[in-house]
């Protein structure tokens, strides 16, 4: 039988909330004790409506609380570092949404603290939970396809975000491809050796003025000798576009788009279907209450979580490579 | 701002269980205050971990309930009717799963009853709440397709029932077939006015030596002239077979199964794509669901629910006119 | 090595034309030595362009020549029986358009003339040589998938006939389902021993005024015991629908439609495919091609057409079934 | 009406036996009067079958023929330039087979040669007249798809060919990528300004030692700001994999592989559905007749061929600077 695992949320923005709901609806043997936000008022409704007892405008109340073992960190990118390292040195199990950090340096204090405590800790690239791409790695993994050779994603949002928001994003490849540098080393299971991005400002000309870059093929080279392109674009009009294709020895795979129904139109003009599934939180809101399973279980059963601090890192020195290989028009090795 | 229901769950078989669940998890408003088994002793550990107070082996603690002022009904079909008129006189609004009864003669004393007491009552079928079906009745009800020529459900089984089930099932027409005499009404808004029954026994001989059919097209008139037809079996070795078809004067609808996936494998010897959902838990689990939030906005706006007692009987009408069909081996008017 | 085939053609109307062109371009061991049509003066250009040496406009011209061994049957349809009398009676291997009549005593007559003078006689049921449906078959035939329990064909028309058309058709049964008549025997190697034909007119009341239905859903019982279904409409405006489902102890099949291309359009406003193929001349092209070559292969090899006179005797028999139980409201036993 | 042209084939390999059937059968209006092959006595039969007057084993009898107008140029590569001289010379038009040469300053002699004789030179990338992605172009030239964004081509062949093959094949990018190099081109009506080949050997360890590489994702960036990726494979064990996506302002645009039949079966164990089309052959057999169509119409018509000596020129140059791109591992500008 699973012990009691008491938890606090660190940020109740739209990810926050999310998870907090999630663990109370589908988790019987997880409390929510406490959530911390900086907007506590704004927050209050919600939260006593979940039945979750303590609402803190600062998260180090639930630091400070000892009868809480684990923290759930949805609060903004520049605190995840410290947060981590804090809880960390309190004994507290640590599931911290991504990215770790934009920083190198401050990942590896933050890791290098949750490694020191040894806690369990796990970073929030929620996409390996999903159903489509869970069920490609297995195939993978069992060696349905042989070797793999080739790997590809597309990952395409249905609306480009607002200039302000790029300008403090961290730009494209560690905002949106980073969750795509993670998803090729989950489905090939080796490391990137080297990316090369060929990039275009495409979709807002305002996007490349605040220095960043709207659309991109990015090429990569595995360690195991697999060779792989991320298709990314931060607007596709037709919707929220997430596929992936692996090619290997022994045959292919391929993953399309879930869409809201199965309904098929024929009519005199045309014959229509559904666009996908519109945005992330329609897509991909089953793999979040996976991912806690997974995280809850690794807690229970003392195992190592699927999503470890190495798999946080490494993602964010892709997108470094690959911010790099844009800006010098050349592959870069990592 | 919607009014606190108090609800008693009647019956904690597979079905009642995913209702009562289901309520504690989504509806805040809603508080399941008790349940009743006549294996009370079963349910106790899965009622206390739901937070459910009472529970009890008969029914009639939770009928003689004032403060619960809705029930569940998801006992044996022989009971429904009974306790349906029960409730209704306690004055309880009532969601009754399906079918109502399999007497014609009881099911209009159950809603003689209903409807003296001015209760609101809901019968539990699902499908009409079903993301894919919901949209073609959208699509139909907005003239999409102009006006109906012919529709077409088909609804096969992943497994055939045991023979002894089957003696006690009232047959598949009424067992089985009734959830698409309901999705034909509610798909062409028309009634049934004929009905002829091709059918035979080519699964397994045992159920036909209990005295029914394992396979049939069901040839339909309706009121409104279009045509139809329901293509029912047992067994499809393949899995759960739900699927729709409407043509139009301006257009056609289709919908193809649900799948866990979209995963494509292509080797050398072929291309395999993904069964569907195993049965009707994973395929219409959101169903359940979608069908007690309108149930419970019907009692909180005073509103018509959205599958009347009406339609509980007339999928009976139909379906023993089909059952008389094969025996006679003729069409049969409604 | 084959022999050399000299053929006639009989009628050049659409279809004569396709297989007078078919043969000139896809045959090098048959030569098409004279073509015969009422209106010889329309076809000339078209015949001598083709290297077609004898244009007559009686056919008897055909019949009498000694040198040709082989025609091809494209007149009107009241011609069919007395032409296939005498070419039989001449010693000619026949191809002979569907139907061979609509009257039954007819049809035995020619089918005796052809039995009596030992001659190759096919009808031009081309369906059966579509790539589609043939593998359907090959699929069934080899145990794919187990005992036949369902067999159901799809098959509307893009446009309807016009109501002069409709008053010498024969009527739907026996001018468009015919077709279908024959794909079911085809498909199931079994013969049709009951048929209920629930019609309506649904497309154009013009049709109905002349004594014919426009839409139908036909229920079908075969001697080993399986059911079926076809689903005729005279007009689905998305285009010509072409499909077919069967289903087995072992597995199902289904064929989807053929379309134009495999371009998907995916905008802000929907994802749009091609309709099907527009109509028989497009979707079927390929199959009066084939169907020739296995009607000139049975020459050479001396074997049995893949297409018996038996073959076009029980579709218009099937077809009289399904109009009597149209007109009388009641399953026909054949 | 259109003028008579007698055409020479030179080269009756497999390709040039293709065009001649097409022609023969195709072309009321062209004559093939004669073709010429090394291998002459090889090919007699067959020849003479289709109704070839003249059989030569040296193709100046052919350059030499006054009668002759046109030649369809289907000999071995290191030939296509010089006969494309000769036959300028003489004021023949010219259909020649791609590549033109791997050698650009031999394929400037040669359409040198065509323009000052003011020729019919149309160059064999015949996959611009397939179904599929002709109907692409038409989209995005009509603007369905606003301004391109991203092109992407995805060809790979069912089985790799003989290392001995690829010692002389000119490498995969001049043999196999050429056409998708005219297919970028063909789709965004843009020229490549920048292209960088990630390739690997991981098909057969055989075709590295040949000096080739067997895998690669080709990175692009077009004049008109868009940018595209092609994807080649020498072995797909699934295979013939033929497919494009086209990603604009508006909208997107994908075509998925022609299969042999819309047959799919499910099972207990899967569902499946046709492998793609198998080879070229089966694949593209009609674009080969297509392309003969619009070139014989160029002629007739005196207007620009639709692949012209420029098509035939720059899917080289961007051949060799991939090649250069995947030696020096850096992107390469045209």
């Amino acid at each position: 039988m699973q012990q009691r695992i008491r938890v606090g949320v660190i940020g109740a923005g739209r990810i926050g909330k999310i998870h907090a709901e999630n663990i109370v609806k589908g988790f019987p043997q997880v409390e929510v004790k406490a959530i911390a936000d900086v907007y506590a008022d704004k927050i209050k409704d919600w939260a006593v409506g979940l039945g979750i007892k303590h609402i803190y405008s600062d998260y180090k109340k639930i630091i400070e609380d000892k009868e809480i073992d684990t923290v759930i960190i949805c609060s903004s990118t520049d605190t995840h570092a410290q947060i981590t390292i804090e809880a960390a040195q309190t004994g507290k199990n640590i599931f911290c949404e991504k990215p770790i950090d934009y920083d190198v340096e401050r990942i590896h204090q933050a890791l290098a603290a949750v490694e020191k405590a040894g806690v369990k800790f796990q970073v929030g690239f929620n996409r390996r939970f999903d159903h489509n791409f869970k069920k490609v790695r297995e195939l993978i993994a069992n060696g349905s396809i042989g070797d793999i050779q080739v790997v590809k994603v597309i990952s395409r949002d249905p609306a480009p975000p607002s200039p302000q928001y790029v300008k403090v994003s961290g730009g494209m490849f560690l905002d949106m491809t980073i969750h795509d540098f993670d998803m090729v080393r989950y489905l090939t299971g080796s490391e990137v050796v080297e990316v090369y991005a060929n990039a275009a400002v495409l979709v807002d000309k305002a996007i490349g003025e605040a220095g960043d870059v709207d659309t991109a093929l990015i090429s990569l080279k595995f360690e195991n000798g697999a060779i792989g392109m991320i298709d990314n674009c931060r607007q596709a009009v037709y919707g929220y576009d997430q596929r992936v294709e692996v090619l290997g020895t022994k045959g292919a795979i391929s993953v399309a788009n879930d869409t809201p129904t199965t309904v098929v139109v024929s009519t005199e003009s045309s014959v229509t279907s559904d666009k996908p599934k519109y945005f992330f939180l329609e897509r991909y809101m089953e793999s979040f209450q996976e991912e806690m399973k997974d995280f809850f279980n690794s807690i229970s059963n003392n195992t190592v979580t699927p999503v470890t601090g190495v798999d946080g890192l490494k993602p964010v020195l892709i997108g470094l490579a690959a911010k790099r290989s844009c800006e010098e028009g050349r592959p870069i090795r990592l």
